[in-house]
């Protein structure tokens, strides 16, 4: 592409509102611009980039076995009624109106729309297994959108859905799934780590998310560095500590305190000389409208994820300050699991049983317990897995060392399960000629968010540098020869070559000065620059840079298709990537 | 492709709710599926069909220098408040609200993003011309969505804006698209022919469609035998009558005539013993808000988009019951030039100044008046051409004889002019230095009613005959082995074959009886049948059908190859394409 003719409006300056590096280089380097909140336009550039991770998705889906369909982005409410998403979904589900009124949302993700495709078509065990995807724009209203791609309101997405006909089966679409995901970010470029995921709003029995690694990602995830163990914090096991159960064990008499205007774990325990580990800390959240209290050390963090999923319900919140009066008489600060209201259950964190003789809040204005014991003084509905892993915590798994790591989720699979089968009625015969729900799962890929991904993990101070499977062109070629027509003609004859090869090639010929053509290279990104002057021409030579490590190199002119394609070849293998 | 792991649901029925060829055989060859009321699931088939006419025309665009983008489904409503299509455009515009209760629409076109898109980032008159387009899913709430893909509410498009800084480059811009488009519609293998078309609700200077010819077409087209004159007939002009204007010729004293009960023409010229040609129809209608009159010949047809159009305005739509009456003194039937609310602009088709002395309604009950002069008995605002064309009527352009013909609209340009760029103040600075609004065209193709017009012009008793350029497949090999493992071992060599010279070949490995397998490739209509049975193995021939004219030749396996590449050349050939 010649750039002369290429429209590519980069920006001097940062944009304000632009918050991380990918937001930033986006729209910097002339591939984005935002329409309205969360909501952007490709510009060519960007686009090439989004359609080249697209093909390596669509590549690696089809080899998998799977098919692509196209689903719509409106859909008819009745289908979300059917699986009671319609209500559960929350705002972030976008709901319309057509002219005769009738109710139409814009999908955030397709389980209803193929759930209701294939019921009535697959009618037997032998049309199965299917698994059909698409690559299709989404909408979620999300209620803060920010960080330009990386969470938007309008995005691109592919999203899969398999079939199957009994567990054995499932599970195999399952982790045939997770395989082509590996590898098409693997082919893609990207340093990622699949880990256990909570399934959120999609349920099912259990999930998977790829991360893409980097410190600007907004999930954490906890790792093991003995066995593979990965999780989301949120979805991360907390191992059941070792050691004998205490709840009943001896402990003095319970006792009130007076802890005036102590509300705060930290003033608590300052005041009565205790450590925060000595200290019960009861939080008041309400689930699907019905109250619930949970227990964690006072030196701890609840995992409210965990507590839902406990519990069993779609909505979890703090309790307000008004239901948390009602509930213990007392100002907030002061609750605690003896003497609060009877019909609120308790759940106790596990590493509760480890130890008795606590302090915790009285349910009493200004007041503290001590020598609480969980087993005479309460009734606790369950110990549980409750809280939130700290790096000190070992692996849940193998009992190693736990790293934390920052993570940007770029793939999401799940094992749906008959969740939304059995809701939707979307039965097969089996081989005996009975009726049974279809087993599912799904499984998406953020195609919009990977590139923003990709910049995230690769960028320095000059800007973007792209994987070059996924940068919008591969190789950036600069001819400096401002009115020396014999250089002209050179870098024509070399971008024919390189073109020749069925390389991507953008060839700068604007009548630009030499420090924006290398500028606008560098912000932009393409993996490999070529650079051809007047002076080079007379030595026989054209200069190439990697722009990931910036290492220069000449390349010959007498020999110039070889040396090149010798060249590429490294780049790519520096990548860990295969030439194309 | 083997079929055996392919998901195409056939149907054996044709669907209650379709009307027309194309959706009853898209939704019987499995192609498409109905997700509601014009919003349609494209299956692994159909999509992969969708996606050849995609591909085509992405190549045609970008041949013409055209650079794609992606811009939102989900715009802003503030935009479309600027160009004041937010009140114009009517309940085909489908709004929204988000979460924040902000407005926001479903784009049905994007002139207004792509506007704001450019605005403040082309500057100059060196940046131009600039042609940026789209493949992206459109949504419009069509009052009564029908005919499958043909109009339907959610759709794919492509849609071209082309950018440029006068008109010369403007109309530079057009005729490349133009040309672009006759490219596509050719390669696709389509039988269609560019006409003069009204602009609608996009506006603008002047625009062409493109119509594919099928008798099943909503729109009809008048073509001149003798030249190259076409336009869609709500567009046609009516050459103006030859011979001396008759307005103000003699006329006897216009009277009052007795018409009891007569309301219609056909009633009004029994009663009197006139020729409907020597009365004047009135249409009162209201454009905008306001009142207007039309006339024509009793046994003309007004062409109420030549009426807005030169009214200038907005809406068109009959006066009702109560406002015939207002305006008239008379119940609906009565209307006449003469005596009516002198507040009503009355426009005259030309035609009528070719005579005098006119029967008309009298503006009172069961009256009408004959020997009415419209020089002399009232006002006419102006005579223009206001009828639909004829059969009978001449070429407006060479004076030749007209054919009417139906077609179905498939591509769309428009040249805007400064009609966006002005009210959203787009400006550059041209040579001197001085703001000037950017001159726009935008080009429309829609992507999925392509694949439908397709059949409508392409089918037969057994199911598609597919162009071999949009075909989901190109060829189906049939193996008719059964248990015949030397038959299916061929079949397989035959199929590697194939895609060995980068066929796309479907391979029906499916356990199905011949009956079944012939039917349904007759069905799904791929232009080119092999049939490889035990016989024909006996005797080294497979059996190769060109789907469209049903005939049906021998091809040696000694020498497969070639034999097969010659016939395929030859299909393509009589579908007047040049194999790729």
């Amino acid at each position: 592409m010649r750039l002369s003719r290429y429209y590519i409006p980069t920006l001097k300056e940062d944009p304000a509102d632009a918050e991380v590096v990918s937001h930033k280089l986006l729209m910097r380097a002339g591939m984005i611009r935002k329409l309205t909140s969360g909501i952007y336009n490709y510009l060519p550039l960007g686009l090439r980039s989004i359609n080249k991770v697209a093909t390596i998705v669509r590549e690696e889906m089809d080899r998998a076995g799977a098919m692509e369909v196209l689903m719509p982005m409106v859909q008819p409410a009745d289908l979300w009624v059917e699986t009671g998403r319609w209500d559960y979904y929350g705002k972030e589900l976008l709901r319309l109106n057509d002219r005769n009124g009738r109710d139409y949302c814009l999908g955030p993700t397709h389980e209803e729309v193929i759930t209701d495709l294939v019921r009535g078509e697959i009618n037997s065990y032998k049309q199965l297994p299917v698994n059909l995807y698409q690559i299709q724009t989404k909408f979620r209203d999300e209620i803060r959108p920010r960080f330009g791609l990386m969470r938007g309101r309008e995005f691109i997405m592919k999203d899969a859905y398999s079939f199957d006909k009994d567990e054995e089966g499932a599970e195999k679409s399952y982790f045939e799934m997770f395989e082509a995901y590996k590898k098409a970010f693997s082919r893609i470029g990207l340093r990622f780590k699949p880990v256990q995921a909570d399934s959120g709003a999609i349920g099912g029995d259990f999930s998977h998310e790829f991360m893409v690694l980097a410190d600007t990602g907004e999930d954490t995830i906890a790792s093991c560095l003995s066995c593979e163990f990965g999780a989301n914090l949120e979805k991360a096991k907390v191992a059941a500590p070792a050691g004998e159960d205490m709840t009943n064990a001896d402990c003095p008499a319970i006792e009130e305190v007076d802890t005036p205007g102590q509300h705060t774990v930290e003033e608590v325990c300052k005041y009565l000389g205790v450590d925060p580990s000595k200290l019960v800390k009861t939080l008041l959240f309400v689930v699907d409208d019905e109250p619930v209290a949970a227990l964690v050390r006072g030196d701890r963090e609840l995992n409210d994820i965990k507590l839902r999923n406990l519990v069993g319900g779609n909505e979890i919140e703090l309790a307000d300050e008004e239901l948390v009066k009602k509930l213990t008489n007392a100002p907030v600060g002061f609750a605690g699991p003896s003497g609060l209201d009877k019909d609120v259950p308790i759940y106790a964190d596990h590493e509760l049983c480890a130890a008795t003789d606590w302090v915790a809040g009285a349910n009493k204005g200004d007041t503290h317990v001590k020598h609480l014991s969980l087993g005479r003084d309460c009734t606790i509905e369950k110990f549980a897995d409750l809280r939130v892993i700290e790096p000190t915590d070992p692996c849940p798994e193998c009992g190693g060392k736990i790293e934390f790591t920052k993570g940007i989720e770029v793939g999401h699979v799940f094992k749906l399960g008959v969740k939304y089968s059995e809701k939707m009625e979307a039965t097969f015969l089996d081989e005996n000629g009975k009726p049974k729900p279809l087993i599912m799962g799904c499984y998406g890929i953020g195609v919009s968010r990977i590139m923003a991904s990709a910049i995230e993990q690769n960028n320095d101070e000059n800007g973007c540098c792209f994987p070059p499977s996924i940068a919008p062109f591969e190789v950036c070629l600069i001819a400096l020869g401002g009115k020396d027509q014999a250089v002209t003609d050179k870098a024509e004859e070399l971008y024919s070559s390189i073109k020749g090869l069925g390389v991507d090639a953008a060839y700068d010929d604007r009548k630009e000065r030499p420090g924006v053509k290398f500028a606008e290279a560098d912000l932009i990104g393409y993996p490999m620059q070529l650079v051809l002057g007047g002076k080079g021409l007379k030595n026989g030579i054209v200069e190439a840079k990697d722009r990931k490590t910036g290492e220069k190199i000449e390349l010959p002119l007498d020999g110039f298709v070889e040396a090149f394609t010798a060249w590429r070849k490294e780049i790519w293998n520096n990548w860990g990537l295969e030439v194309k």
